[in-house]
């Protein structure tokens, strides 16, 4: 591979940063850009209705700040800025943004697009990169300057038309390309912009320094940003912002890290939608904060239907695996994960602790409006916990551990056999034909009774029909209760050498009925102790047992 | 949102702390865990075939160190490891690695896996988190430190088995669930088994400390593996791992900055495939070295063929905006970004350098094996730049700047229009349709011939047919040349006010045809000086400005 074609980016001399200790305790200002750099990036960009859908859901969610296009750019987007404002779509408390380059008729027309709104921040950009002022602009350091100085003053000089129209304006400068740019020089820019703007404490401007190409790992990006938050002139007089992109998978960590650092403002996209590899997805970053005990002051209660507005409006695809919103996020199929989670479960349904924690699982997936459904999936890579998991959620059979064992074997030589994933239905099928149903079985139980002995304490004597491989057999028992009896009756009409060993029964209900599921235990002197299972439900109590005792003999 | 059942995470006390002022310049040790924690996290595990096409593809790009599975926990795993060692599969200078718990019969069934291999890691590991000591083992600290120590023991008696069969075995240990464990129980759980282990600084042990379930911003993982980095008391004897996952997005950037902590080794697997959010993702960890000049030592300059092999194995998609790899991540649909590329790309052709540097793509899509052909695509939020780039890339037509102006507005109609990206063949008919066609235009060149006024110095006289709405018009004039002299003949014949402001021409070779494209700027003075452009293509390099002149006089 061509090694010799790159060359390591440079550090930032900054030996005594603070960021690394300090922790993010409230979230930073959003502000979404779904609309205009999501949009940008799209194969086919969004169309009106997809526009509207989209700022509607972020408006919803709690989004204050909302660019919302890039109106010189195409007439869709100049349109789509009509629309809101003509409207009446934007509430009172959130503002929209636009961004224009800084060229004179790009400024005059973007102005035009804001003319009723009632608070706007009108985005200010041109590239500072090394790079682009050699091949792109052919201008050295003063020229691209005065580029972004012309651009200032173009946008103070036509800020009155808005303003005495009513409209709260806000202003904001990028040096785009920033990770590309010297320093030292962007401040110069920024410090230069500023110089026409003016902005007070009152009256701050937006300064946004752009990862618009990532470049390095994320802690230098953190200096880069330390850096510039302590060398402003006018740090009171700035909403610090970054704007991260994900080029080397770290856009989240960078904008966190950045936020350490001093940035008070972040941009990005729901899901990271954005040019190449994406913007900095505000809802990973967003629910990092709420996972710790920070109130992101953005609701992500309903995450399937924020994926549901992305999916439509970008025509792209949540993956599987991204953070806490794609399909397999919230599972596990190994073994030893489901029984964590499963032993965690339980420990919180006793507990009175609200918090939540269970093994594996960071976040509590309802409370992001998923359900419990999809925590564990059984294949040949799971144990008996997630099966006993899925048999107790799903159908509420709570088998004891030793017979988790019995039946997960049975479930692996499906999984290893098929080599595909079982689910809770197919489990619960292979359930019933195994301990239940039992087809071609050699004993069935035709019919049960059972009484009191009198004079006695608790013996029963009990009354029942079994059939044996066509042949009916009249069992008359007695024994400590109708279990004992019963099994004494078997073991002496049929002649088998086995005993109870165990024996649990709870009560089951699902939908409208009430039953009891019964689990037996039996071992089989002969076979060096081996145990056999079975598994019997019944509405009644009594019989419940009975029928898990016949269950086991059927599968000495 | 339930934020009062989350706590924030405890950060480490590091104020000394040195990772932030260091430099990755050495790639780590890699190892694979595509085929145990990968495969552990799929709805479909891999079946026989699929994992002999990944650990063929791991073995091809470069691991030297490939976790195959988990041979205790299925057939499935037990068979596969056989496969390979008795195959003969594993290069010698490849190393596979087995995953164990530390119980009795686990360990003996890896054991038994591994007999005739050259070369193996056994991987014990045991849960030693706060969470899973209480709700799942119900131990304590202590009760929990022996599981380790026992399991280290155990694994310690059986390796004669092994070493006297002619395998070299390197041990390794994981207090999984590291990052929800005390850090100075992490330390004295891994003290003690190494206790039982002896490692040298010739003989070391790998200790692995995972991030189980990423639980915190990155630089908190990165102080937490200074910190054990710091404190082992035989470091020398350590080869310290880590096995990042990515619940908060962030397991590039923990990887990386852990790394600039003391790491000497990373696991993960291809595009972050594993349980939930994935394991932290090789590839991307790879390029982002290769991009700032360091030898990732892994191949990646088939990037393509990895996905497949990735895809077909997981059956999961990778993502289009996955970094470095997926199918938008080297393209620009914006206007200003197409313009910066088409400049980069212009200039690094011009130039001698061999560095890579063009604006936007931080990667050289061919070193991956990518080619350059999806780098611009053009919609309504593409501008001239983008049309001008697959014009010129794609069919050789390198339009005069004022003319791309013009011919992109043709374009963004349509992308306006329909809302829909627009591709190459698309923007090529549009072109060929307003210039070159031009279906139902007034004037057709039906023939036409020029030769030199004798005596004259270089003035034409010119014989052409001209069809103007069915009606044939012979025209004779002459000129400075016959471009000028065909210009003097259409405004005499037809009454036409234009004249002539730029003409420009150059060849372009389409497969075997050498032709001349030839483009020609009127302007029309009685609309206050409007340009009208036009175009002709043609073998001949008369005809060609001839074809264009045609061209123009028809969109007058």
């Amino acid at each position: 591979m061509h090694i010799e074609k790159y060359q390591a980016y440079q550090p930032v001399n900054l030996p005594d940063r603070t960021w690394p200790s300090k922790i993010i305790d409230h979230a930073p200002t959003w502000c979404s850009v779904d609309l205009r750099d999501g949009n940008q990036a799209l194969i086919d960009p969004m169309d009106s209705a997809r526009k509207h859908r989209m700022f509607k859901t972020l408006v919803e969610m709690g989004f204050k700040e909302i660019e919302v296009g890039f109106p010189s750019a195409s007439d869709t987007d100049f349109n789509f800025v009509r629309e809101i404002i003509e409207g009446g779509l934007i509430p009172d408390d959130v503002t929209i943004q636009v961004l224009t380059q800084a060229r004179e008729h790009l400024i005059e027309r973007t102005i035009e697009s804001l003319m009723g709104a009632k608070s706007v921040i009108v985005h200010l950009y041109n590239s500072t990169s090394e790079l682009q002022r050699r091949v792109v602009f052919q201008q050295d350091r003063e020229g691209v300057k005065q580029i972004a100085v012309e651009g200032a003053k173009m946008v103070k000089d036509r800020l009155a038309r808005l303003e005495d129209a009513g409209t709260k304006v806000r202003l904001q400068y990028s040096p785009e390309s920033f990770t590309g740019t010297e320093l030292d020089y962007a401040l110069e820019v920024c410090e230069a912009v500023m110089d026409v703007w003016q902005p007070t404490p009152e009256n701050p401007v937006i300064i946004n320094l752009p990862s618009t190409v990532e470049m390095s790992t994320p802690n230098i990006y953190a200096d880069q940003i330390e850096w510039m938050h302590r060398h402003f002139t006018r740090r009171d007089a700035i909403i610090l912002s970054v704007h991260p992109h994900n080029d080397r998978g770290t856009g989240v960590a960078a904008t966190e890290l950045a936020v350490m650092a001093g940035a008070d403002r972040v941009e990005g996209t729901l899901f990271g939608n954005g040019e190449r590899t994406g913007n900095v997805d505000i809802v990973t970053l967003g629910l990092n904060l709420f996972t710790q005990g920070v109130d992101p002051e953005l609701d992500f209660s309903n995450i399937n239907e924020l994926m549901e507005t992305a999916e439509y409006c970008n025509q792209l695809p949540i993956h599987p695996r991204h953070p806490y919103a794609g399909e397999l996020v919230h599972t596990a199929f190994s073994g030893s994960h489901q029984d964590a989670i499963n032993k965690g479960m339980q420990a919180i349904r006793k507990s009175n602790d609200p918090h939540w924690e269970v093994p594996y699982l960071p976040i509590d997936p309802q409370d992001i409006g998923r359900d419990y459904e999809a925590i564990i999936r059984v294949n040949s890579q799971s144990g008996k916990g997630g099966v006993a998991y899925l048999l107790e959620t799903d159908y509420k059979i709570k088998l004891p551990k030793a017979a988790q064992a019995d039946f997960s074997q049975v479930v692996q030589k499906i999984t290893d056999a098929t080599g595909k994933e079982i689910n809770s239905e197919t489990i619960w099928s292979t359930f019933q034909d195994e301990y239940i149903a039992q087809k071609d079985a050699p004993y069935e139980l035709v019919s049960f009774s059972s009484k009191p002995i009198e004079g006695s304490n608790e013996r029963e004597h009990i009354t029942a029909i079994v059939d044996h491989i066509g042949k009916k057999h009249t069992i008359e028992a007695d024994g400590n209760g109708p279990i004992s009896a019963f099994v004494n009756g078997l073991r002496t009409e049929f002649g088998l050498n086995f005993r109870l060993k165990d024996y649990t029964e709870h009560t089951r209900s699902v939908g409208s009925r009430a039953e009891a599921a019964a689990y037996i235990e039996l071992t089989v002197p002969d076979e060096k102790g081996r145990s056999v299972f079975g598994v019997g439900i019944d509405t009644s109590i009594t019989m419940a047992p009975i029928r898990a005792v016949m269950s086991a003999v059927n599968r000495i």
